[in-house]
This record gives C-alpha cells, structure tokens and sequence, in this order.
C-alpha cells in the first residue's frame, strides 16, 4: 500500500471523528491535487437538515471552488466509506481522477449499481484503512440505539 | 393529465429558460408541498463552477430549507428533464413523495440504472409538456455547436 493513501486516509478519518462529535454519521473525505490537500470536509446533513450535504459531495463543491474549474481530473478523493448513488454521480461529473475509499458500503454504495455511476477514466482503489474506517462507523451506530 | 401538473411545469420551464439565458444547460425545478411552491431553481453549473449545482439539487436544498426539515415526503418535485444518477440519489435520501418530469433522458436519466435509484416510495409521472422541454435543450445544444 502506498503510504501516501495512508497518510491522506488519516486526514479523512479525521474528519469523520469530528463529524461524529457533532452527532453526524462519521463520514470524512479529503481531495488531494498535486501532493496538496485542497479540500477536507465531513458529512453536514443533519446540522443543515440536508440529505445533500454528504462529505464527498461538499469536498467536490470545495475542491472546485479552490481550482476555479468544475473538473477534477487531475484530483484523488479520499473518504473514508464508499460513496452513495448520489456521491458516484457528482464524481463522475467531475470526471475525477482517482477515488480512494476506506470501508465498503454494500447497503447504499454505488458499486450495487449497473451500468456503473463512476466517469469510466475514474481510477479506484478501496479498502485503505478498512478496519479503522468500519469500527468508527459500527461505534457511532451502536451509541444511537 | 392533471392541469396542475401542467401549470407547475410551466414554472420549472420559465426556471429552465432563465438557465438557458445565462448560458447554462436548460433544465428548471420547482418543488410543490401542499399546493404551494416552496422552492425553484435552474441549473448552476456553470455560474458556480461545480457539477453539484444541477436544478434539482438546488431544489432539494431549497426545499429543505423552508420546511426545517430534510425529508420531503409530502412534496412533488417538477424537473423539466429526467434527474441524472446524482439527482435521483438525493431524491431517494430525501424521501420525495413524487417526481414529475419533462423530457426523458436516455443518456443520462437515473431510469438507466438498476436497482433503481429513487426511493421505493417515490411516485414517479413522466412525459409532462415533453415537447417543450425536449425542444428548449434541442434548441440550446443548436446554438452551442
């Protein structure tokens, strides 16, 4: 594994700790352009009462908005669970580059999906952090019942 | 067909044209709750640079808005264009009651996808002033190329 998706997946963990603490689903993501991380967010839906606010879906909003172009070609996303039907679709709007994911979602992930939602140029590599990513997701679940 | 439908989709038509003004794909929303409409939008793509501000997830957002709330059970969303994969997956998280829509989208549209992506809920209407729909982006792509 490269270190770097290591490194970078710490960073979206982090941000799905802090999603947690806000009694959000922790789901983190960071976009990484050039070695740079130009944008880091976490799911927002409940403190926007916004079933859109989705850490992906804000970090394609902000890494945007950072290179002044709507494509993110030459951009990764690390987050730290797969993305959902609505995630995979601004995605592949943005015809990102690479899509790093931690924990698999076989409930509500895109790869259930057929004709698949990802821009076909869209690298993607999965598993990064797995254990990590999943027992935050299982912790914050098992609190709320 | 129901006038109402009819009359609601004249308004995301008149959102549509406004898009197409200001140089944007053509494609207007309007959401109706309770026989008032609660919010209209039109594709922002280009304006805000970012792929996510297509009309419907503008609508949503809008919408959830002026209800304080982030579902939209009791609420009908009129698009003038079959929602595309991000679109239909944040109208299956929101929990829309029904979707009615213009013009069909075979490249594009959520229909392409299974399982299908709307939430099994959703009542869905289609075809509603498919004509004038269709004939606004046909029109727009014309002058584009």
């Amino acid at each position: 594994m490269d270190r770097n998706h290591e490194l970078y997946m710490r960073k979206a963990l982090e941000e799905a700790r802090a999603a947690a603490e806000e009694g959000e689903i922790p789901v983190g993501a960071v976009v990484v352009c050039r070695n740079k991380i130009i944008a880091r967010s976490h799911n927002q839906t409940e403190r926007l009462g916004d079933v859109t606010a989705h850490a992906e879906m804000l970090a394609v909003t902000m890494a945007s908005s950072s290179l002044g172009g709507k494509y993110l070609n030459d951009c990764t996303l690390y987050v730290t669970l797969e993305p959902c039907t609505m995630c995979a679709g601004a995605l592949a709007w943005a015809q990102l580059g690479r899509l790093i994911y931690g924990a698999p979602d076989p409930e509500r992930g895109y790869s259930r999906l057929s004709p698949a939602p990802l821009h076909p140029k869209t690298e993607v590599i999965s598993g990064v952090l797995e254990q990590e990513n999943s027992a935050l997701l299982k912790a914050f679940f098992k609190t709320r019942r």
